[in-house]
């Protein structure tokens, strides 16, 4: 029942930034052609695209219009607007489909479709008023972080609860967003699953790589992470179950806190993820391509890796150092094409390749 | 006196086809835009580029316009017409310069360049006429091939002249354009050597791979190829002798025959190579890139090899065998969006990572 894409067919993406990008080149890889669409002007995805829609989400005869010109639509990220969904759904395939869309879209759902699946998850108690925080408070204890249910990133819509008396100046920072409130983890450190499932339902993971953050934003993956054969499988069977229970087809990147007790799932993402960058030196199908294959009707990669990869990326300023890192043997640069650097600002990164 | 290309800036790319599309999937990655000049309507290299100028090499309009948009131009190509190289050359850098595409252009000028280097060639001789062949056939003798010239590739304007009454029938297949009559080379195999220059001068060479031909089309290269340790080095210095001398600034594939007396100088192309393909796999910084950098005045890759791989060129209905290819391990496809399947046309390659 799954006839696969054929060759020539065009692939739609939501969102033009640096996974979009990357999206585009590997469905080219597999000759087919992309149509971004982005409401952000010069999007990084479009100069290595097809065709390029720029229009916003509310744009209703954009949205038509790109839907007639494309076969199968996937996205760069969880938080597409539920009406543009709803359009595009009704005219094309949108694959992975919406349940992942819903459950991934607010870390309340999010929390309560893991914890159904019988997956431990850092305790959470939903944030409705001043008066559900300090019940939270109660129940969790300090120190917590309070996170919005919907459209955080890079640590961006949350704030920290050291005492309870912080309680009033978080509930201020996040401007009245519902929200949950979430304990800590004691965790030694942070794994990621990039896991694939095909549309006839064949599940394929990539190696666990190690995550290291600062300030909220990924600072490096290693592969291979530091986890006992148990951890390693408990990694692959999680994921494995979180793709069948939401029929899931795409690629999802699965974080991962790895505590004494055993794995806890931190959070989902239902795209390619950038703790997956790595697979792009070290596999012969890379995440982009796996996820392209999967919505794309065909056959998974294995996600075996034939090299160690240390994935670093260049945020900000870290562009100074590509004069540098050009020179660097094993050192594979994966730039953005963004025209402004920021501050916090994700603007490529690097691959290298660690020899045994 | 090399500043390098900018992040943002935009290569002009002459020619449309697959060694354009990974040229411009290439830049990218450094984050360059890219814009493609191709007098053929749908490109492949179109599906992944920046920009795409759809003109012939005769209208002035188009290459200033082109030349104006961009920042420095390259080629995938050694044929671009003169008069079209003269007018953009007056207003932008082209890397690599008029003097490798001046020698390479002509396959007598070529064969007297790599001579006059004091490196083997095949025995040859100029013929412009009837007279002129009997008297190559009788120096080189018989068996020999009769090439055009100019215009050649894949097999394309030659005559194979096995005994010297086949002498007219091979004139008239060249319709009586320039040729030369080469001689046959007793060879055991034949291996090419990616070699690159950068603007300062500075030659990094990629493995040399073994090539295997079926019909005049390359078929496979496999790394690391058969040749014994003096031979590597003769083979990378006398792609350095080369590149020196044309003062070079870019990725160019030299052909070598592999001779009991040493290697003998088949051809070279100013450009990427389909030889070179297995980079893509086998080494941090690929063919592609390493052209990006060295006409961007960024460093050269240092050419290390990470992996041994066989590439393998998918020719015309080798494309049939794309299922079953995308099921097998540790083999990377790369199509080349090309929407009709033509015999001899080369639709896409794969690279087999190939385990120790």
């Amino acid at each position: 029942m799954t006839t696969p894409l054929p060759q020539g067919a065009t692939i739609g993406i939501l969102g033009g930034g640096q996974l979009g990008r990357m999206l585009s080149v590997a469905a080219g890889r597999l000759g087919f052609r992309t149509h971004i669409f982005e409401p952000g002007a010069e999007p990084p995805a479009g100069q290595l695209a097809h065709s390029v829609t720029t229009a916003p989400y509310e744009d209703r005869a954009a949205l038509t219009a790109f839907a007639e010109a494309v076969d199968v639509i996937t996205y760069e990220f969880e938080n597409v607007p539920t009406e543009a969904l709803d359009l595009l759904g009704e005219m094309r395939p949108i694959r992975p489909g919406r349940e992942a869309l819903r459950v991934s879209q607010d870390r309340l759902v999010e929390k309560d479709f893991l914890s159904g699946l019988g997956l431990s998850v850092a305790p959470y108690a939903d944030v409705a008023d001043a008066a559900g925080l300090s019940a939270a408070i109660e129940t969790i204890g300090a120190p917590a972080i309070l996170k919005t249910r919907r459209f955080g990133y890079d640590g961006k819509g949350q704030a920290r609860i050291s005492r309870p008396e912080d309680a009033e100046a978080a509930l201020a920072e996040l401007k009245g967003a519902p929200a949950i409130l979430e304990g800590f983890v004691a965790f030694s450190h942070e794994v990621s699953v990039i896991a694939a499932r095909g549309r006839t339902g064949e599940v394929a993971c990539f190696d666990p790589g190690e995550n290291v953050h600062e300030q909220g934003i990924l600072r490096t993956t290693t592969v291979p992470a530091r986890l006992t054969p148990a951890h390693r499988q408990d990694a692959v069977l999680l994921a494995g179950r979180i793709l069948n229970a939401l029929d899931y087809v795409g690629v999802m990147g699965v974080e991962l806190f790895v505590t004494a007790q055993g794995l806890v799932v931190n959070e989902i993402a239902p795209r390619v993820h950038n703790s997956g960058h790595w697979t792009q030196n070290g596999c012969a199908v890379d995440q982009f391509e796996q996820h392209i294959r999967a919505i794309a009707g065909w056959p998974l990669g294995d996600g075996v890796r034939h090299a160690d990869v240390v994935m670093e990326n260049l945020i900000g300023t870290d562009m100074d150092r590509v004069p540098a890192l050009s020179q660097e043997r094993d050192v594979a640069l994966h730039l953005y094409g963004k025209s402004e650097v920021k501050p916090g600002r994700k603007m490529g990164h690097v691959n290298r390749i660690v020899r045994g």
